[in-house]
């Protein structure tokens, strides 16, 4: 089959088959459809890699019985604004959302809230998070650690994860500013698709297995690493995250965090850290979102040469694909509905029905 | 007089010498022993370009009123764990470092505290605020916006600063780590300096006035840009603080907030959000600091390759200098120690009695 062929699909039936499909794995209704918004998020915005294409993984993590389904979730902090979450190693994305309701609801009570959980597993998108708290007149942040992938500069071992942060702010004419940027300058998969295709890669996205910054692709992947984004500032940033998501909220951190795919001997445990901050305890809500719609008019309105259309906000380009999705079905590789449909039979669910 | 030339002068006569001049500009006795200390912590570091070299600025500043220096400041906004403080155009380290010990005491209280600062100045290192939450067992993070230099990707304008922004988190047995970032890729002097030695800059540093990717140093001078750092992470980046130093404070973003030097027009108006996160209303301090320091080692501890001799951590180098320079004093570019004592003088004062 040719992997590049895709298969459009209704965001409400891959809704309601991947709910299906977690209810069948053991996870509770709710739990189901938690999981299940956060993948659909990540497809109908373009973000694929954080999608559909992960269930087959999740459900092989299930079965070997290092993601747990059976909750429930126990608040093991809970101080003022601030609380912990145990995750009990459940899919990241429901101890995720229960934390961020949580931030926004001390947000609401303090001005700001923050929130942690422990024992995690991967939790989808960063953005998915804090784009709640913008939904609520918020700034919302989120952030989660992953297992080693990058080196310090000049280091020949991996030690630190790709780990992201995101950053939302509401607007009212606009969409919503949402940042979502990994700490790696690229992600993996373009130094593989670059090493197939036999193209050199730019200085900066990765060094040979000597450390050394380099353009060839394959050396990249033949033991070398992936870079940190601006060296030592995303590697710094890489850091942080990993304190802020491992010894802060008591998950994990540095080479203790386990992969979460092509690994089933161990749970991930990882860690997020949600914050979100109540815009009106500092301003009146309409004159800062009035500010924010002026800010993205003078930012868009910025001239640009012709290697660019135009000058887009951050998450901009997400949100545009997610309104055309929501219309129009989201494209997914045959591959990856292939895989998701055959899963679902093997769980007694005949996933036609959901995706015609 | 030769540029490279340095002289020794100790910390605590650097600093009197300051606040004696900041009282002669009339800041008040405590107004302008903060803004001494902020200004000589960054040159015990080495963070040159935001030490003594900034107060001719800041006194030309206040000569031509567009910094203030009567206060007192005003709390305009105070809200559970959330406060807001009008800076009235005074240097931003006397409200900085009120906003982030109210943050503190508010996290002492809520578990969490967020303080904005509107109508600020220019306030130093972004690091030295987050560090002050460091020493008091939370994590600290301070961020600050600044008058545009970077176009978005392919623009042909500055639209946004170079918005800085630095996390701390604490340890025991090692230094704090203390990430403080600028969100474009280097510091614009590093152009300057390549152009004057006529040397090539790496991709990524700068483009030039066609807004195309450049190495030639002179191009990205003559009326080329400085590139945020990872692109559109960096540029993403810069917009969010933005937003959360502008709209959420109170304060300007965009191109209505103005240049902290060579310009003398009007205040900077640049605003400025600081937050402290307890650690204990997380977990345990003492488990938390154990697990920082084994993260610590376990960095540290990565095999390189030899172009580099060791790693560091975020903010190690510039521990390590201010260990040493506060034994054996801080070397200042005679050009920057001539200028502070021309200034000194012209207040009245004797600079050599302080700097012997």
């Amino acid at each position: 089959m040719n992997q590049s062929q895709e298969r459009i699909v209704p965001a409400a039936g891959l809704q309601a088959l991947e709910e299906d499909i977690f209810r069948k794995l053991g996870f509770t209704e709710e739990g189901s459809r938690l999981a299940a918004k956060s993948l659909v998020e990540a497809d109908l915005r373009g973000v694929s890699s954080h999608g559909a294409l992960r269930i087959p993984t999740y459900a092989a993590r299930v079965q070997h019985g290092v993601v747990t389904t059976d909750g429930p979730l126990e608040l093991i902090a809970d101080h003022g604004a601030t609380a912990v979450i145990d995750g009990r190693h459940t899919l990241g994305q429901i101890p995720g959302t229960r934390a961020m309701e949580l931030a926004i609801a001390k947000a609401e009570e303090y001005g700001v809230g923050c929130v942690g959980v422990c024992h995690s597993h991967h939790y989808g998108t960063a953005a998915y998070y804090a784009q709640m708290a913008a939904a609520k007149g918020m700034v919302g942040m989120s952030m989660t650690n992953t297992a080693p992938l990058m080196p310090p500069l000049g280091g020949l071992k991996k030690v630190v994860g790709t780990n992201p942060i995101s950053i939302a702010v509401p607007s009212r004419r606009h969409f919503d500013v949402v940042l979502d940027m990994a700490t790696s300058t690229v992600a993996h998969g373009k130094l593989q698709i670059a090493a197939k295709e036999g193209k050199p890669i730019p200085l900066g996205w990765a060094t040979d297995a000597q450390g050394n910054p380099t353009t060839d692709a394959k050396a990249a992947i033949d033991g070398g690493f992936l870079s940190p984004v601006g060296g030592p500032k995303g590697f710094g940033l890489a850091v942080i995250i990993d304190l802020l998501c491992g010894p802060l909220v008591g998950s994990a951190c540095g080479d203790k965090l386990m992969p979460a795919a092509r690994f089933f001997s161990a749970p991930q445990n990882c860690g997020n850290l949600f914050l979100a901050i109540r815009i009106s305890a500092f301003r009146d809500l309409d004159t800062f979102l009035e500010e924010v719609d002026a800010y993205i008019d003078f930012i868009k309105s910025c001239p640009t040469n012709d290697t660019v259309d135009g000058v887009y906000m951050p998450g901009e380009l997400e949100a545009l694909r997610r309104e055309q999705r929501l219309c129009s079905g989201i494209p997914l590789p045959e591959a990856v509905v292939r895989d998701l449909c055959e899963l679902a039979e093997s769980l007694g669910l005949e996933p036609k029905s959901y995706l015609a």
